[in-house]
């Protein structure tokens, strides 16, 4: 694996502190520079050590061999465009991001990153609801998967440089196209947390403090996620979000007739209908 | 604590299963008679060993000083009815049970319970998404609530005594009205098992096996419960539950307007009124 005497990390909250840490623990980064909106994060990156010198945007990137953006995704645009002045001479180095939609990250580079050829999305599957640099942990990606979304114009070498950091932090990479990503992502990421932010919502509404029991608290961990990020995961991808939330009101709405028709074989086959689903997303044969 | 000689368990899975062994373990039932329309179930709860002898539901209670009712709540009426020619000539058996609504079970133990003021309902807020005699574990309800649920009429010295059994087992007892009860579980439980289900068929439904993460997997690891269960509670408790998914429709609408809208501000409050549901519901003000 190549290494990087010196990288850029833009963002440094639980992803891209997780992804810095375990990079510098591989002994793959050398001296790692920050830059965060927040001055908050960003000290306390450094406090933390995964970042050795903290600067702004493109002044980190300066003399980085390797750039990572980690930053909500709607921000991308705004990163790149500071980015550019001081990538545009240098063609070779990787630029990478970490975020949960693909297309229009892809967009964003492509309108204002110099060589954007040399851009390879990512996007690890893994994390939690927790946020901020002190919610990173070098061992985030261990036997995770880590989905890479290489463009029509992306430079091969660039992807495998970028498949190469994911497998050497512990993550399994597989190549998928940024709108096939964004369209399965909608439903196996990003509606769960819909779903989540909903139903704490409806739940929380109600007077019933200190009933709930494990299904209340699973079912609604996620829903303590960042709201800026997730904000911008909704709106990044709402078309294929809608279309998710859509399909769980019709799942909610089939449930709900089922129940007002106290029709318990429909009710039932429901019910073994998620089974078979949940089974079948998971990878669990049954 | 009161001991009993023999006590009659109808009803052999993952709840029933429990709290017998957690009561054979505190010494406080030495004899256990068991029933299940599964013949299956009860042959392994045998073998288990926290079943003592086997019987039909009227042989199991003939001569039971305690009899505890862990089946599907719809079939509560049918399980009264079987035990009231055994328990007519013995008002001073303690009957409870251990379902997840309280308003039906109590009406079908007032239609063909005899002496119904000896019946004492109890919810604890405890269990998984396994199901049967094998998920049976004796220290399920340590630490865990227990609602126990009087009516107007039930004798209470009987609801004393119902609650330390629970308290033997380690749980903490708190006593709710049973429609009371219904209102609330039906936000915090039922509502999030049907948010789950539906879910769960709704990310089924598409090609992304293998790309979930771990907030796919909590969010529905409810939705794997036991669809008997599940369809009973469900029609049991229809009005509250009805309601309940009514408002996490209304929740999943207003977050699905304000992605169609573009609307950044309003999915930020929307989130941040999740985590604030989230937190008031689990008792953790924040």
């Amino acid at each position: 694996v190549k290494k990087y005497a010196r990288a850029a990390l833009i963002g440094t909250g639980m992803i891209g502190g997780s992804f810095a840490r375990a990079l510098k623990d591989a002994g793959i980064v050398e001296r790692l520079v920050g830059a965060d909106r927040s001055r908050t994060n960003l000290e306390r990156a450094r406090a933390l050590g995964f970042v050795d010198e903290t600067a702004g945007v493109a002044e980190a990137a300066g003399q980085a061999e390797l750039v990572i953006l980690a930053v909500p995704v709607r921000a991308t645009l705004e990163v790149c465009e500071a980015l550019a002045p001081v990538l545009a001479a240098r063609p070779e180095v990787l630029v990478t991001d970490c975020g949960s939609t693909k297309v229009e990250v892809q967009r964003a580079v492509e309108a204002a990153l110099p060589f954007p050829e040399r851009f390879v999305g990512a996007h690890p599957i893994a994390g939690t609801e927790k946020s901020g640099p002190d919610a990173a942990q070098p061992q985030l990606f261990r036997g995770r998967r880590c989905l890479v979304t290489p463009a029509l114009a992306t430079r091969g070498d660039k992807v495998a440089e970028c498949a190469a950091l994911w497998q050497a932090v512990g993550a399994e990479t597989k190549y998928m196209d940024p709108l096939a990503h964004d369209q399965a992502l909608a439903y196996v990421s990003h509606l769960p947390h819909a779903a989540a932010f909903a139903l704490a919502q409806a739940v929380g509404a109600v007077d019933a403090a200190g009933l709930s029991g494990g299904g209340f608290a699973d079912t609604t961990r996620i829903a303590a996620s960042d709201p800026v990020m997730w904000r911008d995961v909704f709106l990044a991808n709402a078309g294929p979000v809608l279309a998710a939330i859509d399909k769980l009101e019709g799942a909610l709405g089939e449930l709900s007739r089922a129940i007002a028709a106290g029709d318990g074989a429909a009710i039932e086959r429901l019910i073994l209908r998620a089974h078979e689903g949940r089974a079948k997303i998971l990878g669990n044969p049954r």
